[in-house]
């Protein structure tokens, strides 16, 4: 490969006004999807040359799908004719000039007439160091695929111990964090516990496999409604899950979580599922972001500037009805996205603006077979199968490709037949977060 | 996860005889397979956690397929109560000693009563380290992830270049070795460069993309019959493969490839197909190995020893008939596995063993939609879409699961109509053998 300084981005000067998307999340890819390339010359950064559909990154870390039944290459998104003058490039954006209205990458710059950051978010370990060196995060493919071969590497390897408190520090698994990915996480893991693993691993016990799940609200599924997050509560405590509320995990050095309550959780998992923070870019003054977000307006431009946008999760768009901002979740993005496509229309054509307004199509959780929960438009809040059902009719008809949707399907119906986690590969030995990957293990492991 | 010396292998004692198995290909599953456990304690050590079905890891490099669909958990494997005594363990074995009757892993030794070596064989470079460190094998799972990654890579990094040169190098990929898999890919990297590539990278002109088949011998496909070498040689100039015969690559830098005829290449992309040496254990006497491989009797037992067997590519059995051992694919491997569980339980019985005759089904290789060739028993040679649909029948029927035959078979139906490759995924930018990682570019490219 080449060094950054053999490379340009090598975009064809146009007449036409050029917008630059950062990220090719729910946001971008909606954003692109919507101006086509007809009026505007688009140009999209990112540092994956993927999309990803992440609210079904834990069924990736749990075994159930292969990192390309949740995600498409963003150069087939844009694949057709009618992108013509739509140019991606796999290249990260070290910061941004919104006076000199250009944005350097790692192979040079580039000048906008419309900049939409795009770029969402990233863990938040909230300062702990030592928290983010040992922990699993659960945001992108590869965190999900350290996580698979993590998970399997631990019952693997308490196979081959007879200490009994090493043997339960492997079987424990703790999840921060009962937000939507840690509560999914923590159903997956329960129905491998119960039907995938005894059978993989008979010489283990696997009543002693525990899954804790520590929430620092006083209630899982925070976002969503309480008698939802009642009924989640109820499936996860019948599934076996250990919920720990009101607390946090203080710190972690590999082997023991120590709790804010003072409890300790022997465990060699700690995955990290407790909170996000804006993935900001330098160059934007202090004044256009608070609390790890960049404020908008109601056209999502940025705070004292007319030509910078941002949408999704990295937007702080205050109003009276979301004064922290919209939910974290796809819709605000996509909506956001589909709206800005129309709103830069606008401006070309000196047309007045349209404000951004929500329409929240609900909330859905889903926590194992036959057991999700629901929260409608109209105050509807339904559980069981039936919101099971609708959270496997949204999530299918939502994943992007045609042919996705067929493997998706077809995985999860086999699944449902036989109770089989098919993907249970160990792809990468050893691989750990930070420092802990055991060089020397490893080398001597891999050795030809 | 844990130290090696906080491990123990952990396998039960029994009055069974035990059966230790290194390594869970070909030969090892279907021996175990064969053996089950009522009368042997089975342990089978490998150092991945699947069986993979190596003949179609080409897919997996040229983004077909996924590795779930040509790999199975070994676990899964032998998951039914019929293998109540098997022990699998995730372990590498560092030596065995023959005459204590122990293999050693890095968490101890274990005793057996029978040892079966069925580790396969690794990438020869026959001693040349340059090209060792540059060039990207194709063997395992983790190899055929790097490769696609590079690939991919390298037409994004073309996109963001100027130079006439500096782009060639990223268009020109270099296959080493016109063997099966050599050939395979080189068919499939044509395909993709025909149909999958122009959409995906507009701004590339493909008509410069040159795939090079460089091959020692006089002729690709060398194992094969001169009327199928001919055939596929044909139907690969069709395809645009510049083929390269009777010269091997003496030298590669990571840039340019020279050859032994003088010729350089410049590349980015050189793919070592050229050649394999046995996976070699130690603790087996000199005379025990001729060639890199495991000098066996007809039984497959190991020089000198009639407790030790030697099963697959790893085993040297020579013949009138095969003088230079069987042919390095699975069939051999396969059948030996079968017939050693049978002369197992008859050496428990002490019955008279079994000779090994090897029942040659014939050999296929794919080149491009309709088009492969197959050489079948009685002398019979077919090219075209009647060896492509024999190809498609066999490898399908031969993938172990039952859920991997439909989401290959899937995939495969819906390539054929679309030309589509739909695993298009970098998941780990900038990977490459030895200390070409740009360390540097990585992190910072990385960076949060």
């Amino acid at each position: 490969m080449l060094e950054p300084d053999q490379l340009s981005l090598n975009i064809p000067e146009t007449t036409k006004k050029r917008v630059v998307i950062i990220g090719g999340g729910f946001g971008g890819i909606n954003l692109a999807k919507k101006l086509k390339c007809r009026e505007f010359q688009v140009v999209l950064l990112d540092r994956q040359n993927y999309h990803g559909f992440w609210p079904l990154l834990y069924q990736v870390a749990t075994a159930g799908l292969e990192p390309d039944s949740i995600a498409e290459p963003l150069r087939k998104l844009f694949g057709g004719d009618e992108y013509e003058d739509f140019h991606f490039r796999l290249m990260r954006v070290t910061n941004i000039n919104p006076v000199a209205k250009t944005v350097s990458t790692l192979v040079g710059d580039l000048r906008y007439d419309y900049l939409v950051i795009a770029t969402g978010t990233k863990p938040n370990y909230f300062g702990n160091e030592q928290v983010k060196k040992f922990s699993f995060p659960l945001k992108q493919i590869p965190d999900a695929l350290n996580l698979r071969s993590q998970l399997l590497q631990s019952f693997e390897q308490a196979s081959m111990t007879t200490d009994p408190v090493t043997k339960q520090s492997l079987l424990n698994i703790v999840i921060v964090g009962a937000g939507p990915t840690g509560v999914e996480l923590a159903g997956a893991l329960s129905e491998m516990k119960r039907h995938v693993l005894p059978s993989d691993y008979p010489g283990l016990d696997f009543s002693k496999m525990n899954i804790f799940l520590v929430e620092g609200m006083d209630r899982v599924l925070p976002p969503m409604d309480p008698e939802s997050s009642a009924k989640s509560q109820k499936y996860l405590e019948d599934m076996g899950i250990i919920i720990k509320l009101n607390t946090l995990v203080e710190t972690y050095d590999g082997q023991v979580a120590i709790l804010k309550n003072g409890e300790q959780i022997q465990t060699q998992t700690l995955i990290w599922a407790a909170g996000v923070a804006g993935a900001l870019i330098d160059g934007l003054p202090e004044a256009s972001v608070e609390r790890g977000r960049i404020l908008v307006n109601e056209y999502n431009q940025v705070l004292g500037f007319n030509d910078v946008f941002a949408i999704g999760d990295i937007a702080f768009m205050k109003s009276e009805e979301f004064p922290r901002g919209h939910p974290g979740v796809a819709q605000p993005a996509i909506q956001q996205g589909q709206l800005l496509a129309k709103n830069l229309k606008r401006i070309i054509r000196n047309e007045p603006l349209e404000p951004f307004k929500y329409f929240d199509k609900g909330s859905l959780a889903i926590i194992g077979r036959n057991r999700a929960v629901a929260d409608l438009p109209k105050n509807i809040h339904l559980g069981g199968f039936l919101a099971w059902a609708i959270w496997l009719f949204v999530h299918v008809m939502a994943l992007v490709g045609f042919r996705n949707k067929l493997v998706v399907l077809s995985n999860w119906v086999y699944k449902f037949f036989t109770y089989e986690n098919g993907t249970r590969l160990i792809i990468r030995p050893f691989v750990r977060q930070g420092d802990r990957i055991k060089r020397q293990f490893i080398d001597k492991y891999n050795q030809e």
